[in-house]
């Protein structure tokens, strides 16, 4: 199964009051990853139409790398199911731990914007 | 219950490629009203620790205002759940329609880091 | 009289150098808010045609949150003014301040881009 | 009387609905060359207190450059105020034409945050 | 030898006045590639000094993927090279072609801000 | 020989882990003000086709003005390239020094995406 793998850096603009990853933030960046891995599967337009669930493990720190890696997980008629995980990165060390993962439901759209078959 | 509202114009940059409102961007809008919600129930620092569902239910169009309402839904011994709803809203006809929903949950940190009761 | 109240929490993308909300970062907040407001009172493409005065009272701090108020004090012929006011609350104490307040004019404009009655 | 002078290319990102140059976006502009003028003539820490006055004169489009002149207008005590122009330029003909205009006020702070002479 | 991949979705805001992805906007993806392989090669902190050449062998359009591609070409005492490669993919095709490449040259920095060796 | 100056202020958001100016942004910036300079030269639709050369000779810190100046260095049949150099300015004390220097390419475009004579 292929893997769709995105990296990030994060910046100052990406953290929360407690100097860490703004949870918002970690969802705009999965969502990114999960439709790219949704569009491949099934080579047609794709909106999200739920999030299944997301859970944040750790906490993400300034300077830190963002590596997120997207697969699809089920494939219904109209529908792709893609797990996303997430790890960071320490700059320094390359020390790598799990901080999250999600699975997100996207949905095929023909031109006019009425689901179509992925298959 | 009160009830925590943001309001948003949706601009060019958030858009996905139907032209309608990118969902990791609508993910970014609901986080922060249930971070607010959740943090003016508890005053305490809280982070996001999962997202429980989030469901889609109607496109978001480019000029069209976007209305956040997030509530409290549930509170934990450290933990709170907030309920968000989104509706779009057309600006010359006024004509509302509800565009999303979801469910998010919130750990209150002590200054350490650690979780703290929020009661 | 409707207010179109909207919420944002202060990131650091926000500030400037003494750590306190930067002032042309609060003045697109208060644009926006007041943007909805006259577009909610005249259902017509609105415009910003001047600012007559803004005052910022009171400094924002990194980690608060701003609420904006925006309420329709004037209709003219074809323009529209909102008058807007923004506070600051602390978001461990709930503690709440006025920061600032603005006047913005917006015409409303027909399809040709020509100014048209809001009435 | 020495000009701040600052130039952007304006992208979709910076458009609203008419596919104008947004007031908000204007106005972050315009206060950030007033801010560098008022602070090189002053050389101290200085904020925005005021915006005595902004009119918009004429539309910016997609795609067009804008030009930002900021000078000072009067000095007091603790104070600078700034006036600002600011002209689109057309890319392929060079056609330039002012789109508006404003006056800002900014006020000088010491390391307590308190007023200080600018003199 | 290993390659730091990275993958966006080329969206309204970074496109220019073509309709094809801004050349500034790709040079800070390429830069952020290059860093991350740069940083994982040495795991010092790294800086960049130069950027040796970029050439843009294509344009990429709205709503296609960017796939960036870094990896390490050279080391000198202080300093790592890291060439990157930029391929676009169109969503519904899979097409995939080569739109540009470049060459990053970042320095390493011990805890004072002086070049350090990276060997 | 005209120059296109812009000057923006160094806002946390465009910093990296050293508190400094970080690459990638100064190379949007670069590449804006040579824009601008190419565009006004030629009055033609402007693409980047190449970066020649980047070399940064000092960090700029937090809270510093950045100051841009393009200008065009050579023009062939159908491109303009454009030398740019950086400087920063610390707020308070008006102290002045480059910080970097560039050459970009730039090609003219007709209506159908192809070179066309600059002259």
């Amino acid at each position: 199964m292929s893997v769709t793998r995105t990296v990030e850096v994060v910046y100052p603009e990406h953290l929360n009051h407690q100097g860490t990853l703004f949870g918002g933030e970690a969802l705009r960046m999965m969502d990114t990853a999960a439709f790219v891995a949704a569009t491949r599967h099934a080579r047609r337009t794709m909106v999200t139409v739920a999030v299944e669930r997301v859970d944040y493990e750790a906490p993400v720190h300034h300077g830190e790398i963002v590596e997120i890696d997207a697969s699809v997980a089920a494939t219904g008629r109209t529908s792709v199911t893609v797990d996303v995980e997430m790890h960071a990165e320490t700059l320094l060390s390359g020390e790598r731990r799990r901080c999250g993962r999600g699975r997100f439901v996207f949905v095929a759209l023909d031109e006019d914007g009425r689901p179509t078959p992925v298959g």
